[in-house]
């Protein structure tokens, strides 16, 4: 099985039960666990100053480890961009080490996408996916798949509404060789403009959020939109969009009014339900990957190719 | 006096006593007042669909008023940028028509700055301000200065923490003939990559926020900074940032942590306290005017050319 460092390079570990659940479920599941010294570190909201939370990044680098965890995510990776050493974090992906995580974390994965091309995962948390009560079982086995580097690929169902939105098109191939990448749409809109946004053309773009209003991610996707980088993208695929809460002044305003508009401004496809975000059933995705995207009916199915396994 | 009209370019009026004690309040002033057709249209969040709205704006445009003054903010500029007529509202202000407002009028305001240098007002907005139960005096004799053209600058007193922060430098001219920008850091953020954000080299840069943590605060700051925009400017003037809510988890991680760190990486100075926001006491501000910057002692005023007045 394998050896899994877990580190904390954003929020400070608040829930201790939760963190010590999820290395206990891993050590069951037979990997060799190893805790980053700093794991549970706490300065204000952060998981330890900045030399602190940087150290553990590249500690989790140095490791040899098969995949550098992240315990959760929470705030505070976009301060560390300029100060990450992006090519010996690259050495280690290539010598084998996956980083996972999601949320905050997506600042890390894209600007490893932008300033060197290396792949990681967008995949669970320690805390509040091995550390749930029940950890899903879509979940683990996602993350075994990747492990193994069996089942190359993710699957999954859309809406009936979506599926009618794109009737016309034929089922197939709906993006070839495109580049996957993505993440939480707060933290990515975070660094556009900035030397750590992926300046990726006709790839497929994943976006999830979390405790945002609609109205706020249709103002992040007016600014994508504005800049020019939808329209560049081959497809965009929603993951789970949770926890945000409408108020009486929107009206009828809601998330799929968004969806519908954004489809009003594109002629690219723009599919939902990825299984992807702040929720317990999720899927592992290689961000930077080169991807095929596949569509018939209500099933999606994201392929890619074989990577070094285990 | 002036003739002012009043018009909805974002959020659906629910206030409408507020609406109404607005209107009144400034006929009290001596002015006339004309409201647009479509001032209290509402749909789902929004006052109108975009055709509404955009239509509304170019009206506020096209009346001939010496102020065209938003009834509120809200959301729902950014998503009309594109097909604003720049050069007819640009035209319009040439005339001598001061569009008046703050917040989500924010993008509008820099977009007009982007596209044509014209120069826009950050100020009040109808209902919470001449609408208020009790209209701010400061607020009021700003407006007013801002009409009779008397009284080019506006003045404010900053903190002691901050002006013992900028003890070292030398009384005097903080910024010369420095472009003065900015508004809400939210919507301005939700412009940057796009081609509707100001291009500022050397200028001085405001910002107010309302309802947003200070951790977010500082992830949009962090754009900033990464996008090598702070460090092309004068100088930074902090408005105010006010309704967010601080939680256990913050651990005294709060909005003096942010602007400690901001001035940590910035050579120029970041003064505070500048009376602008979501807070009855406003001054009124030329958004893409010429400004100077003086400080003594803790003392700030800026100064600002003579423009046309009434």
């Amino acid at each position: 099985m394998a050896h899994i460092y877990v580190f904390s390079p954003s929020g400070a570990v608040r829930d201790k039960v939760a963190f010590r659940r999820g290395l206990q479920r891993l050590k069951e599941l037979g990997h060799t666990v190893e805790v980053d010294v700093a794991a549970l570190q706490s300065h204000t909201r952060f998981a330890g100053d900045d030399a602190t939370r940087l150290a553990a990044i590249h500690r989790a680098a140095a490791a040899g480890a098969d995949v550098a965890l992240i315990s959760r995510g929470g705030y505070g990776l976009t301060r560390l961009l300029p100060e990450l050493r992006y090519r010996i974090l690259a050495k280690a992906i290539e010598k084998g080490t996956r980083f996972v995580g999601l949320s905050d974390f997506t600042a890390f994965q894209n600007a490893m996408l932008a300033r060197t091309g290396a792949i990681t995962w967008a995949g669970p948390a320690l805390g509040e996916d091995f550390g749930a009560e029940a950890p899903d079982d879509i979940m683990e086995a996602c993350f075994d798949d990747m492990l193994t580097g069996q089942g190359e690929g993710a699957g999954w169902q859309f809406s009936r509404q979506t599926q009618q939105t794109y009737a016309d098109r034929k089922p197939g191939v709906w993006a070839r060789d495109a580049v996957l990448w993505g993440g939480n749409l707060a933290v990515l809109t975070s660094m556009l403009g900035t030397p750590y946004f992926p300046q990726v053309q006709k790839g497929v773009l994943f976006l999830e959020d979390i405790a945002e209003h609609p109205y706020r991610i249709e103002r992040m996707l007016t600014q994508w939109l504005h800049a020019g980088i939808l329209a560049q993208q081959k497809a965009i695929v929603l993951g789970q969009f949770t926890q945000y809460k409408l108020t009486p002044h929107d009206k009828g305003y809601k998330l799929d009014t968004v969806v519908h508009w954004l489809r009003s401004q594109l002629r690219i496809p723009v599919l939902t339900d990825l299984p992807f975000g702040h929720v317990s059933t999720k899927v592992c995705l290689p961000v930077g990957a080169t991807v095929q995207l596949l569509v018939e009916d209500r099933d999606a199915l994201f392929l890619w190719a074989h990577e070094h396994s285990l």
